[in-house]
């Protein structure tokens, strides 16, 4: 499987070294909106203006999308649609709609497979809520997230006018997290977390910049937000690329919902960005065989058969994980 | 969506349960080889001979297989495949790949969807393995079951000449869970179980109930395996429904493997037949979606995209759980 990488922060850098692990994977090339000269490539890989991308349709199998989901994805991933097959990982739950309906009628026109929303939430989280409230309509399902850095709002905060470099912990509340599991009652995530944001920036600008973060819409506003300014040096001390979560379900079943149940997800990551390339680099298997299938337009995971992660798709290699 | 209960033991009772609870059901009749007047059915829920069942081909929308994997459903899938989708809950890994093909081969020749190996484990933990190694080719995965008494196993034992009764708990141990959360390093599913059996049987039989419970392919043999007779009062105390098992996926990323990430998924069952029950009255939506769809043939549950578990197959309605 051929693959190209279009964006090269965090978690394109994540995704390169995934794609670099697999046997069954070719990187063809990197493509950056930054000089591609500045940019420090693995070994062997060669690195393309952002511009150039569209000079390999037909020559990438499948692309993976790694910009962000602030600014970039809802412009880039309906437009490289019309010419590749692609993944990217789209957070921003309120707007997805919008996003899955741009990149269908693109992707649909030109007979691309385009998965969107691909990574651990949404991605393998949204899979365990899926299956949890598809056999048990009744579930009741709590998510928390963290603690660890948020990579969609530590951009959304840097893009902030006056902001030098920040980042953002989210904060999942550990009672509640206990409270969910003996009593299955599930809080509002705004109720669940705390969003904790370390910022560098000018004096004279902290108090603007605090305002603009606490009323942004999906990112902040109705989370109990903190947010701490600090010097370059402290805010080093403070990154890190490990993150997490657990997603709940309370279960019921019995002639008056008697019998109780509980099901939970946990993911304890190393490494958010490189755990999330990964989870593309496995999806974008998958978007390869449905597009060979002769399948198109968005997909959420929602519409993989897991049986189609699997290059080896003999149905006997698939069967030793049943 | 119009359902059928084929074998009407503790999982038939389970499935009931479920299938009554939920709006889109309605459930056609119970079929049991027992007597149909000696069995108490849920108010207003007709009992049938099992030998009738063919008669309902066509009312039946999808007959749920409520059978013991050891010699029920083996005989009664593929044969039922022909005139029925269906789903079951077969689950002796070493004759799934034949339990598969002689379904496949009745459910393809007359149109039938046949889901096979559906429940929590094969089934939901199945998936959990799937995604993780799927996603992650080099993932390294362990499951460990209950504490909790295997239907299976317990059926399997029962089925001795001589036993009366029993139970059979699966215990996991405990530190080689810990040592995986912590080392990533999995044993074996022999290693990190002991079957404690339960068994009311004459004593001059028990040399040899004990022999042959030790050396039964499949279920027994290579774990360590305890058994213990008691009177049937001490067994009745001994009985729950209650079960429940982890499934951890130690995942690595980065050149050279050294970011290292966890994901476990937890299940903790209030009644094991009841929960399963209800997981098949859940894949049941989606085979009859497959059904209507013109597939046919045996399936796992890899073949299933996790959206045709929803009715209301409107796409906003599922990206929800995004």
């Amino acid at each position: 499987m051929k693959i190209g990488i279009y964006g090269y922060g965090n978690l394109g850098r994540g995704a390169a070294l995934a794609a670099l692990g697999e046997n069954d994977v070719q990187l063809v090339g990197i493509f950056t909106r930054r000089d591609p000269a500045a940019i420090e490539a693995p070994a062997g890989v060669p690195v393309f203006p952002a511009a150039k991308v569209t000079d390999f349709a037909g020559e990438i199998d499948v692309l993976l999308n790694c910009g962000g989901s602030k600014t970039d994805l809802p412009e880039s991933t309906p437009r490289l649609a019309r010419y590749f097959n692609l993944v990217d990982s789209f957070d921003t739950h309120a707007l997805l709609p919008a996003h899955i309906a741009k990149t269908h009628a693109a992707a649909k026109e030109t007979g691309h497979v385009a998965l969107v929303a691909a990574g651990w939430d949404p991605g393998l989280f949204s899979l365990f809520r899926a299956y949890a409230c598809g056999l048990f309509p009744a579930a009741n399902v709590a998510t928390f997230w963290g603690p660890g850095v948020s990579q969609g709002h530590t951009q959304a905060v840097k893009r902030i006018p006056g902001v030098a470099d920040a980042v953002q912990f989210t904060v999942p509340d550990k009672e509640r997290l206990r409270a969910f599991q003996a009593a299955g009652t599930a809080p509002s995530p705004e109720a669940s977390h705390r969003r904790v944001c370390w910022v560098v920036a000018p004096q004279e600008q902290q108090d603007r910049i605090r305002r603009e973060i606490g009323s942004m819409p999906q990112y902040f506003s109705g989370y109990r937000t903190e947010v701490n300014f600090v010097s370059q040096k402290e805010l080093e001390r403070k990154k890190t690329a490990a993150h997490g979560g657990n997603v709940l379900a309370a279960l019921v079943t019995g002639k008056n919902s008697e019998t109780r149940h509980l099901a939970q997800f946990r993911l304890s990551l190393g490494s958010n960005p490189e755990f999330t390339g990964a989870v593309l680099v496995g999806f974008a298997r998958a978007v390869h065989a449905m597009a060979l299938n002769g399948d198109a337009g968005a997909k959420t995971v929602f519409d993989i058969p897991p049986a189609l992660l699997f290059t080896e798709s003999a149905p006997a290699d698939i069967l030793r994980f049943l």
